[in-house]
């Protein structure tokens, strides 16, 4: 209880005002008082679970669930989050093909927002797409708000999209905190954000994006590392390259993943797909070229068949910071013998951080939690007094 | 809470005690007294909600849904009412294809319907099915519940059947009660329910059979205009003329749309199949017939294609009361230039009045809960008063 | 009321605390106490229920369901169980092939289980599977609870396994021991599980075994019969004799259905597969040869119509104690004339049996409730007692 209240003063030091009745697209859009306001929210749901303390502060309520892509993971994530604040999930499945636009997307957006107090959506398939579209759903329930069709304002939370991937990453960096026992030891820490072989070929972008785009908040030194040809957005590049300037950190790229692993405390080497064969998939896409984009496929993998040397082996890790940097991944994870002939990591390396890697993915159910307490708590610090104080039990036959 | 507390004083002087522990099938099997009980329970619902009272009457309890077409807005308009009233929604998806009978039905009925207080349920393809359907699952549930098989006896509730559509008509109605100040003030209102020309072929019935079902009933003066060989169900025409006799007002019927447009205070043009087709329809599905299907479907288009002129335009609109009709629809709408080609309204009429459309639709959710809250609770008004005076909270970080 | 106190006392007398925390694969991994204390919680919930008195003790929280294989009645049953403990349901749909095993499922079953509390699992399409799949994610939440990933362990219930159907028997017993009045009553009584003819192939083994492995504990007489050729599993024979042994009661059987029927109190008739062909089935799907496992139902359904005179005539219950045994199905059952030409019942019978049918099946929300009960509660008796104290509404419009 004592940890709680700690945590509870700490937040009294934060400027966070402006997330109330917000929405949360992009980390980069963020103060970095409002990033550790997520943070310690986070830390403070979990502690309040593992103590048997109700943060149900929906009675009733539903959560919009919009999914362009399947997801067991993220799915059961949201729906956790939103269970753990007493909202219902109801999922709107659209199908990937039927992509509304415009006054489509408006009216969609304020027909199922009747009772709805948070959206959250996963849009990550296509290049300038998926972040517009979250724009569109949360102008338009603003606007129906304001409007009087709508009694509240939902707000959104950016489950993924072609740009970032907010939930993910903040999951990450909060599993890093507790690794390194606080957010203030991350300065000057090494972290290797490096692309790795995969027998599939078109992975998101926005966890690499995602990584880079947080990870030079908190002056860390956030090597991007990747072949040729395998860029990631350059206007996210700039941020991280913005981020490390005003933190004290550093952004650097290179071409080799050893030069990335060599003395790093953190290594996260994962697939992802070119930038710009995305850009032209999203082309492809949009003149139902299936032709065409069978051929993409083809020659991404054929590319991808290029770097299999890229992969987190044993040897790799060796290089690392006394050889035992932490191994990150958002999983599942293309583990070498196990489920692909050759692919991002070893299963000796896998293995060996199989549980921190659950503990980083246990951390997302809480981020996103956070996310939404924020976006809809007028005064955060005073409801989570009150829950501390009148204690409701989660269970009552503990 | 003024207001709340003066709607509830409304509810006492009208009789629904017959509501209690009831279906609700079609409106026009309900007295006026039920029907403004509907309406005086969604607004004071609605008023709770804005004013954060919880309105949660079932701690637990299931409600199960029963699609047999897609609907995304009915589906959401029936979750939010039941997540409203504290029930859990379950659904039941039975495939299109498999339409049970008889004695299955009365089996699935009593296997899904343990723990379920509420029934709704949305059959509105084949005409002389979804109703006689709706039946069946009532009188099982009921029958179920008497031989100590279930509980309690799960109420129904219908969300669109081949003859009506109460729980649109009725929001369609508190709509237009809003906009005109009181139900009180639709004596001598002219409506213009018309069809109107969409590339479209199957629209169910229900919607303007519901309209003329519904809206004779209040002294309006209805006015249903379709080409000919668009006629709805005979029966309901009945309904209607009936209705009107009984309420002072009227109901016509014209070829001409300009006609049923001249003057006329509310103007709801919509598309529609016309009845004989859907008749010729449900005997070719009977068959498996698809061939005969095509043919049909191939059929109708080209007869509607004969009637693009059956649109909602500034043209015809200018022919309303001071060229300013309040325009209603049950969305989504063909939208000329937008959804298709040519539709069933200009963009700039459709555009004009979407911020009441919208509203229209809001409504749907606080009507289908407060039907219900009328089937369950034994005494509404002690009921509301109790949940006025604890103002339990809905989302306790306001 | 006094009757739930009754009930409440018994359990004092019943040790079942290694329930605690603990799974519920199948019947005869428990003690006849923990059997009982199974039995007392469901007639108590349902007395609950009953009386509007809420058994709601998780104010939030997930029970994840994982069907491998469709189920209307399972389903439904484990939704509403979870419902009235106050859990939400949330379905993670794998689909029938992607049969993930060792690491996936223990990184999958962590990755869904940060919020869950309950696991239900139905699993009974291949012999040597379903069971041991079971135990996999068993072990990988305790593991991942143990590891500090999960904060609760989350107890796993068997919804049906290649082995037994524990919800489903357990559910029966309650019926019979309602209609014997009191388990003491069942000592000596005759019940007859049978195969019986269906024209569908392959019916699972678990519901045979199930009843064979539990009617046995409580000293009934239990006469397996099936044609030559449909032998259930030696191992589930061997388990049946044992309990009969040890229960005082016995356990034969015969290739004779007339002799099975011959004064039985109960007869349970009922299509299943021959072990041997599912077990080669299984190895089939294995090997992905679909020729081969079109040829195998063709051949199962040829052997199955040798049996056409397997059926629960009128003529059969004339053989049967006073030819009033109770008649019992897990349902749906294939009745001559009604869903099939020749099946498993003659019509009349099975509408004679209609409504205690029906009750049956009403059990076993009521017995996966109770399961979910003990494995969570840490003192189901002080908190029942609490609750009875207490009498939270169900609902609170009655």
């Amino acid at each position: 209880m004592e940890e709680i209240k700690k945590l509870i003063e700490k937040l009294e030091n934060l400027n966070y005002k402006d997330m109330y009745s917000n929405d949360f697209f992009l980390t980069w859009e963020k103060t970095d008082d409002e990033l550790k306001a997520v943070f310690t929210i986070a830390d403070i749901l979990r502690k309040m679970r593992e103590n048997n303390i109700s943060s149900k502060i929906f009675d009733s309520g539903l959560a919009i669930s919009l999914f362009r892509d399947n997801s067991t993971r993220t799915r059961f994530s949201f729906a956790s989050a939103c269970n753990l604040l007493g909202l219902e999930v109801q999922d709107l499945d659209e199908g990937k093909s039927q992509v509304a636009h415009g006054e489509t997307v408006r009216e969609t957006a304020n027909m199922i927002s009747f009772m709805a107090d948070v959206i959250g959506i996963r849009d990550d398939m296509f290049i300038g797409k998926g972040n517009k579209y979250m724009h569109e759903v949360s102008d338009a329930v603003k606007q129906g708000n304001e409007d009087g069709i709508l009694e509240q304002r939902p707000t959104l939370v950016n489950l993924q999209c072609d740009i970032d991937h907010p939930t993910q990453s903040m999951a990450d960096m909060l599993h890093i905190i507790h690794e390194f026992g606080g957010i203030e030891n991350l300065k000057g820490k090494k972290i290797a954000m490096t692309w790795a072989y995969s027998p599939s070929y078109g992975k998101p972008l926005s966890v690499p994006q995602g990584i880079v785009g947080l990870m030079t908040r908190m002056g860390m030194e956030v090597v991007l590392a990747h072949p040729e040809g395998y860029e990631i957005m350059p206007e996210v590049e700039e941020v991280a390259k913005k981020n490390a300037a005003e933190s004290g950190g550093s952004f650097t790229k290179t071409n080799s993943m050893a030069e990335a692993f060599k003395d790093a405390d953190i290594v996260y080497p994962k697939s992802w797909a070119p930038f710009a064969a995305m850009e032209k998939r999203t082309e492809l896409y949009g003149k139902n070229d299936f032709d065409g984009i069978k051929a993409l496929e083809k020659e991404l993998l054929t590319q991808n068949a290029n770097h299999k040397d890229w992969a987190c082996t044993e040897e790799m890790m060796k290089l690392t910071k006394d050889g035992k940097a932490l191994y990150m991944h958002c999983l599942p994870a293309d583990i070498t013998g196990v489920s692909c002939e050759a692919g991002e990591v070893d299963a000796s390396v896998f293995d060996r951080y199989r549980t921190p890697l659950y503990k980083e993915a246990s951390f997302k159910p809480y981020i996103i939690a956070a996310m939404m307490f924020l976006s809809k708590v007028k005064d955060p610090s005073k409801t989570l007094e009150e829950l501390l104080k009148n204690k409701p039990q989660r269970f009552s036959g503990k």
